[in-house]
């Protein structure tokens, strides 16, 4: 039986990265085990494959939209095999990068299986063995949400985890759910000339707490494919090849339509609950997933601690990153444990228009003062035709720093960049009017909401 | 005779900016004198145009280049007349929001003439009048510089103030200075089919001081249309309405090739020039432009400002906007000058990739440590198929603040944004690196060559 200082259950971002903390942090013996896929969600089924694929809708799309600026176009061919081969192939190019980094583990220091709690300090192996430590990391990442009703389409249920497998684009798809991971997906699927309906079921679209702000996207997307956030869906069965979706059509009331394939994307749920986490002191919440402190990534006062994905809350890259490094650390040095560095959130869907959120949700404020804009005017958004769009800024009456935005817009990504950092240095509004403003350019609009924003703030 | 509290020269940017800033502070009887055209250089003839021309370009260039990405097109057709319809139509309404800005000035207080100097207080418009004030604020904007070598093209030299009234794209041209004009509009005009000979004199390149990146730029310039930024021109002349250019081609040694005309783009001259200023107690430097304080605006210690693209400095607009408020300001309250908030150096040119120069240059360091990245194996850039590009951070050696960048690649005006922010508020390197970066972004090319300068620091 092998004792170790800390085993870290996941070799994925948030896995690898604890695995240094830990080292450069007192632990000697420390061991990963995963016994699924390795490369990383990111690289494999994540961010970096579906900004392949929007790369390739935006530029059939570019190609369409080229007219308005009197650029004679013939409808552009998608070629399928090329454009999938380009987004695998690059794909991979990314998980090597990854797996160049695993590789260099030395052998014994990631053990390919899965792992069970027995107790507080030991782990059951699928193939048998058993192992002890003082502390652990729970980096086990999560997976697509299973949704019951979509069953009956059987295998013609995609996730994003097998999306990028697919040999062809498809004529038509349902997507269930428009979060991320939908409205990325959903929308290049529909650029590269699928029939596209986006289903949701509460309303939300791209995690917009704003009304306002949520409305217009909604209404935006609805505009470019068949989009209902809150669809009522019958039932869904699989016939001759096809999922067959029965629903309440916002115009034409109860139809059944007919699809190629389902593309799943209802949220992602954690991987904690396959660990046995009962048979250890880690306390959980409602959904199963261990409750923790999101400075010190420590489950309790207990030896364990989380990190990436596995713990639910923001499944993002670079907090799976920030998440590794400070569990890591706290396992290495624990019992002492300390708050790490966390930044200020900054959430982006690239879609078209992109939409970010930063900071403070509008839900979290005890008196709000909005600072706005629209991107429909916006001089720079105008000229390169993506002049569609809102802004709200976000402040506490009595307070004039920034706390908070949600972007839905061009340059989104950018823009959310921008304002995270002065949000998080805590800067009034009327100091960042002080910085410069570039002419002509997106950042114009983030200086009208600003200005609205001191203006509100003044009469507030 | 009229006497005026503030005499404001020039109604562009500058001295709208003025003329508000100089009532806001006390002036009582203020006027504009302004005989050329209204409606400001940049949305009649610079940054609002070019942006639109650039737009077009981008557009016909993205269906050429949508291949890398699966999607198959026929080559595209440039509509000329579309093309440049847009162009003006846009332009006009960006100009038309400037003149309902001028429409709003009260009769009188515009005078459509051009003034000259008496004396220190007194001013003859062009139509004969004599009026006289107590301070004077010079804004009176620059024009292309005249080069003499052209001259035998005769009425082929188009500058910027006239290339967006031209009926069709023209099959050839040769554009003479590859400075912000003459890359934005020679690229292009490029991208929209024009065959381009882009010649410079002294090397120099976008403005670019770091020579590593001079170097990248100008190689990547001419691996699209030939460059030659020292190039060594041995006549032009005009025949059988084709403009005919004598030089050595890089290649192929000393040619002779036809052009449907030359864009003259080698910078811009203050119309200071033609004030008679010589008559006046105001000091000029070498090039006959009047020596002032960048905070306050005031020419050494007279009752003369002066403000925008006249003071032959950084022809920008929001430097001249800000100019002009702290010369109004200024003028309103002399004898008491104050110096007036100015924000750091943000210079963008939105060629492709796009250039941006922020801060301090790469030649105003005393021991300068360089962050670098290249674009070339930045992710997001890669998978955009705009992985082209370097950027360096520059930092003084036993000294953590990031204090400049020079940028060569995609996003660059956004990045030069969140460079700037940061740069402005005396940020250590460290202190940057612990503000959100996402992923898959551009941004985090910025982060690679924000550790390298970490590093760098380290060991200097």
């Amino acid at each position: 039986m092998s004792h170790y200082d800390v085993i870290i259950i996941g070799a994925g971002t948030a896995g690898l990265n604890a695995r240094r903390a830990a080292k450069a942090n007192g632990a000697e013996k420390v061991v990963m085990i995963d016994g699924g896929p390795l490369g990383t969600t990111c690289a494999r089924v994540g961010c970096m494959p579906s900004k392949l694929l929007i790369s390739a809708a935006n530029a059939n799309y570019g190609v369409t939209k080229a007219r308005m600026f009197g650029i004679e176009t013939q409808e552009p061919v998608v070629n399928d095999k090329a454009v999938l081969e380009r987004v695998r192939f690059e794909r991979d190019r990314f998980v090597g990068f990854v797996m160049e980094g695993i590789d260099n583990v030395p052998e014994g220091e990631l053990i390919r299986e899965y792992a069970e709690f027995i107790d507080d300090h030991t782990v059951k192996l699928s193939g048998g063995r058993i192992l002890t430590a003082d502390k652990f990391v729970l980096a086990v990442g999560s997976r697509p949400r299973h949704v019951p009703i979509l069953d009956g389409a059987e295998d013609l249920i995609l996730s994003s985890d097998h999306i990028f497998e697919i040999e062809s684009i498809p004529k038509s798809v349902a997507v269930f759910g428009p979060g991320v991971i939908g409205l990325e997906l959903g929308q290049a699927l529909s650029r590269l000339g699928a029939d596209v309906r986006l289903f949701g079921r509460s309303g939300s679209i791209g995690g917009i707490q704003d009304p306002e702000i949520r409305e217009y996207a909604t209404k935006t997307f609805a505009e470019e494919f068949y989009t209902d956030t809150k669809a009522t869906i019958h039932s869904v069965r699989k016939e001759n090849g096809k999922a067959i979706i029965s629903y309440e059509h916002k115009e034409q009331g109860k139809i059944e339509e007919s699809f190629d394939f389902i593309l799943t994307a209802s949220g992602r749920v954690s991987n904690t609950d396959r660990l046995k986490l009962e048979n250890t002191s880690v306390q959980v919440n409602g959904r199963g997933t261990p409750i923790y402190n999101e400075r010190t990534m420590q489950c309790g006062d207990t030896h364990f601690f989380i990190a990436g994905d596995a713990n639910d809350d923001i499944p993002l890259l670079h907090e799976a990153s920030d998440e590794g490094k400070i569990a890591g650390k706290n396992a290495g040095t624990y019992p002492t444990v300390d708050p790490g560095h966390r930044r200020t959130h900054l959430g982006i869907v690239f879609s078209e228009p992109e939409i970010a959120s930063i900071g403070q949700g509008y839900n979290s404020f005890k008196d709000l003062v909005i600072g706005r804009v629209s991107f429909e005017g916006q001089g720079r958004s105008r000229v390169m035709g993506k002049n569609k769009g809102l802004m709200h800024l976000y402040a506490e009456k009595g307070d004039r720093r920034l706390r908070g935005a949600q972007i839905f817009g061009p340059s989104a990504e950018h823009l959310g960049h921008l304002i995270s950092w002065v949000v998080q240095q805590e800067l009034t509004v009327d100091q960042i009017l002080e910085l410069p403003f570039y002419h002509p350019v997106v950042e114009e609009g983030l200086r009208t909401a600003l200005q609205d924003l001191q203006k509100n703030l003044n009469e507030a």
